[in-house]
């Protein structure tokens, strides 16, 4: 199968890009309220988790129908029923454009084998990667997402509070960052050499200095123990 | 000031990156328990934390002598007068050779303008873009790098457990958090978006599938509520 023309519904960071690229393949319209899709192949829904159920159900059945959500089912697209889902793995800034689809994955749900395979060829046209993630799946896909993207950024505001309250500058972070990556996250560090003496240093900075981090210290200590052990 | 000559003490992961730059610049000795480093300028001790004060004890007053360690601080190297510390703020393989020091910045604490001058030199020497840091702060600005590096590869695991429970292939984990990084650390992602609701079900999936990863989780969303009200 092939899409001949796409519909996409919502003009965030996500909607953007998308729109962006599909319009440098197939021909494309994007739509913010107005859902004059009727012509289109493929109506791909790029708006808000909670504003895909409601504007699934505004749309006319005949074309197929997807969502770009992480977190959401397909139940969210009823009545629909060639229906599929497709979330890139990506992070997304309106400050690029469709080449942030370039090299990332995707996950693509549906329930039968046409519309996985509607999945699968709409990630290829995007320049994504797909890789077939079962609907119930997807919470535990879409923590595990967060958790590698919104946390980075977390640990590194944090790692900035530290560095502030040194006088230390906390551009030095990035080399450190992008080396532990590219290093294929191999552990090094005070846990990794066992050495708790240092840890409980940390502790007592960031207790006096800055409390508000010590919960999130505290159990990433704990975790980041399973992981030297391992 | 220069160095002339440089005696390595250590072997480890940071002594062989530092000994192999060194040796492409100065004439440089790398010695593992056999400290005859009468002729050298600097002794470079790149030790076990807890190895330090008993090196340091041991070695003949006379040339500079310096640790690399980020946590530990200057009184470690009594009863040397000629101190200071430099620790290279980067995460370490075996794997790499000195280029790995390239790109990466430096603390350098020293008690007198003519120590810290002599750390910023060897740090440029060696390829690393030098800031001084006060030794009293030394375990904030350890806090920090070690929060950067070691919890991002605790963060990269968590999320790899997620995606095997989901079935998802955790290399497609990569491009996103690289891409987070480029993205100069932007937020995106459900508390960015105020989507609680998500959140909640991030971890419900958690508790009943990976529950050692719950209060970490949780600790990191709290903080992450924080840096999404910036």
């Amino acid at each position: 199968m092939e899409f001949i023309s796409a519909c996409v519904v919502g003009a965030g960071r996500v909607g953007s890009a998308v729109a962006s690229r599909l319009a440098e393949r197939v021909p494309t319209r994007t739509t913010g309220r107005q859902l004059a899709v009727a012509d289109a192949d493929l109506v791909l829904l790029c708006v808000p988790d909670r504003a895909i159920g409601e504007v699934a159900a505004a749309l006319e059945p005949g074309p197929w129908v997807a969502h770009t959500s992480g977190a959401r089912r397909l139940a969210e697209l009823d009545p629909h029923v060639r229906r599929f889902s497709l979330h890139p793995l990506q992070t997304f800034t309106a400050a690029r454009g469709p080449e942030q689809l370039d090299g990332a994955w995707a996950a693509v749900s549906g329930e039968t084998q046409e519309a996985r395979s509607a999945g699968f060829e709409l990630a290829r046209l995007l320049g994504l990667e797909p890789f077939e993630l079962h609907d119930e799946e997807r919470p535990a896909y879409h923590a595990g997402a967060a958790m590698a993207s919104n946390y980075l950024v977390t640990i590194h505001w944090a790692a900035t509070e530290l560095f502030r309250a040194a006088g230390a500058p906390p551009e030095a972070l990035e080399p450190l960052m992008r080396r532990t990556i590219e290093n294929g996250f191999e552990l090094t560090g005070p846990i990794a050499r066992g050495d708790w003496e240092t840890v409980d240093r940390h502790l007592a900075e960031i207790r006096a200095r800055r409390p508000q981090l010590e919960p999130m210290y505290r159990a990433l200590a704990d975790v980041t123990a399973t992981v030297a052990a391992l």
